[in-house]
């Protein structure tokens, strides 16, 4: 009997700045049949929270520095507000999910980011996914939703790249699962020309993918989502696809698909 | 084989303000042997945190009003930053928790309180618990801790008193456990005397509690926790105790115990 087949689906800010949009996508993503789970970014909420509240958003590189005000409502945000808010209007759909921080079930260790070159913060490597629960529950049909937090095993609770979660138990999961990782974002994939939507790049694999980051093709923001995807097809993950959330639900949707 | 004993545990704003006895009070949790699960109140923080951000807070005979603005704070506050702290730091003690609002495995569901004689806004009322992911977990040795969240399975979250919460799950587990509710506050017990803490009243039942009522012996903010804990030991629930949480450490601790 071959292994059961596990998608694990991350949406970003894209989605959740988009009430509508969201809704929509809960639908759909309840009415998904087999083992499933879902990872959640936070999108614009935390930095207009901060903003309200008084504390400054600090950011270097394009990476956010999380002091203990920012974490606080980082922790707040994505573990409270909208985790809860996912979980409950999936069931409404009859979707029967649990919110997941890394710390829940002990699920994901991290360890706090070295603070050279750059000091981060309260920023959480991943260093240990465990998956005996997480197979407990899915098993049962529930689906785990996580947020982008993890704790360090000692108390500390970190802020983690939603991306990195979702390859880290994309790959944890392979061990159990034939495993399919999904990076939702607002563009078609991964574009060879980043103003054209039918630009499509149908497929990376590690073969081809230097080449696409030496010409360029590659870069910016783009960069660690390869990586992560690159990083989960060598670990057993069957395949990554990135793209809009249609991907999943209509065949007939482009999307970049990375296999190894 | 007799049924297993289930300890269900609430810790209110007293412990919850307090962040050595916080710590203090998990560290003695983590190492509780057997079933048990922890609710936990709010305390002051999402008061504070609604002066932050400028969010009126409104309050009618001592119960908070909640309006969208404040929905967002509790279930900011109570589902993410307080239950996130409260399950790292089991973990750190090694004890195995998951956070928990009623909306996680449909766990809690409620229906919004009717808008008269007063309107509490998205206040919600217990209807219905479901026990089978908490049984799931509990078996596995794994402590479900919830906030005083539940939600109404069309998608909307609610705000509901954490007595009420702990006093529910108890009454749903007590045909799986021999259930056991432990209501921790800041003072010895039921006091005969309100200035006395040496005057705890050691034994209520369902039959001594009316005189004690009549008297206004139990008055004020005592009337619904004593109600709850009725209720409790009315539906199977083997025993309710109220006092401070070093009765469920120490042997030695005067506490008012409720039995049938």
């Amino acid at each position: 009997m071959g292994m059961k087949t596990l998608k694990v689906i991350k949406i970003g800010g894209d989605i959740i700045d988009d009430n509508e949009a969201l809704l929509g996508f809960l639908k759909d993503f309840s009415n998904l049949k087999g083992p499933k789970l879902l990872v959640h970014g936070g999108g614009k909420s935390a930095t207009d929270l901060a903003k309200k509240m008084g504390v400054e958003v600090k950011m270097i590189d394009g990476r956010r520095i999380t002091d203990v005000h920012t974490l606080d409502i980082i922790v707040m945000m994505y573990a409270g507000k909208i985790n809860k808010y996912i979980v409950a209007n999936l069931q409404a759909n009859q979707c029967n999910a649990i919110g997941f921080s890394g710390a829940d079930g002990n699920s994901i260790i991290s360890t706090k980011r070295p603070t050279t070159p750059v000091d981060f913060g309260f920023a959480g490597d991943v260093t240990q996914v465990n998956t005996e629960v997480l197979e407990l529950l899915i098993n049962q049909n529930i689906t785990p939703v996580f947020c982008a937090i993890t704790h360090d095993k000692n108390g500390q609770l970190l802020n983690t790249n939603a991306d990195t979660i979702a390859s880290e138990l994309a790959i944890a999961l392979a061990k159990t699962y034939q495993t399919e990782l999904y990076y939702c974002f607002e563009k078609s994939g991964v574009l060879r020309d980043i103003n054209d939507e039918f630009s499509v790049i149908e497929s990376i694999t590690p073969d081809n993918v230097q080449e696409l980051i030496q010409n360029k093709i590659i870069s910016d923001g783009m960069l660690p989502k390869i990586k992560n995807s690159i990083n989960a097809v060598n670990h057993k993950v069957n395949k990554v696809c990135i793209g809009k959330s249609e991907m999943i639900f209509n065949p007939f949707t482009y999307f970049t698909s990375i296999t190894k």
